[in-house]
């Protein structure tokens, strides 16, 4: 079976799939309430779509075992989708160009830490929420009605995550 | 010194101010990617007000100590503001409703468990962050140009939170 290697997740190589939201010192930043709190500002570009609006729910993610077989991602061709951990601990993110299709040479693994969130632009190819260490609970920023803006696409040849050493905590 | 005693978060006690935002089991919730993931949908009632956009923010607070003297509270008129705690800590929420001015005799506070986030109606008066644990990240949810969307009000007389017991571990 083809192998997936898996990368760290940095804004620039996942610049093509949508944005990583994270406090990184480099990004816009500035001092807010007298000092006792710094706004890391505007981390994504949030896409309600056409006709829709954006809303915040709650994804409770069963950990996976390594390896772990991709067979599948989906996309929501109308909006984007935004996901950020709430128990601090790393997970993965596979994710595909935009197109009509999958291509399965370009789908591309990453381990993002747990202080680290991503966001799908839309039509971004990806798979469903990969936790990694025990239930896990992530916030989630997408359009309103997601039941009609959901496509799949199963690959005719799955691809194999092995077992890796983090290099997180 | 007034005490402005701190009560635990709970929907109902918090509704007139704004959303609690949880993975209540009570809380609309469903299946989806196969069973791997529980959808608590639909949180808070996000509102990014006339000619405004949502935005996602990480605010980094500094902890603060008790006991802690609330002598100014905060309100964005135009749009709603949610908070999500991303280090499963406890934090302290003071609000007060909606008004010209904020109402002494109105002002509460409330004890947010790590895993439940706020989002504040448009207009709630509320304590800028309140970290009592360490250096807290939260995710924040409002709206684009926030500098145009703040007012303060100075309270002629501070109200005391004491320290307290948690009931969270």
């Amino acid at each position: 079976m083809l192998i997936l290697p898996v990368e760290p997740l940095t804004r620039q190589a996942f610049s093509a799939f949508g944005d990583v939201m994270e406090a990184d010192p480099s990004h816009q930043q500035y001092a807010i309430n007298a000092g006792t709190s710094q706004r890391f500002h505007d981390l994504a570009t949030l896409e309600p779509g056409e006709g829709g609006c954006l809303i915040v729910s709650i994804f409770r993610a069963q950990p996976r075992q390594l390896p772990f077989k991709v067979s599948m991602l989906e996309r929501h061709p109308k909006a984007s989708q935004a996901f950020m951990p709430l128990n601090g601990k790393p997970f993965l993110v596979v994710v595909a160009p935009q197109g009509d299709s999958v291509d399965p040479a370009q789908i591309r693994a990453f381990l993002a830490s747990g202080q680290q969130g991503v966001n799908f632009a839309p039509g971004t190819w990806h798979h469903p929420l990969l936790a990694l260490d025990g239930q896990s609970d992530f916030l989630v920023i997408d359009r309103d009605k997601p039941e009609d803006n959901c496509e799949e696409c199963v690959l005719a040849q799955p691809l194999q995550i092995e077992s890796f050493e983090s290099s997180y905590a």
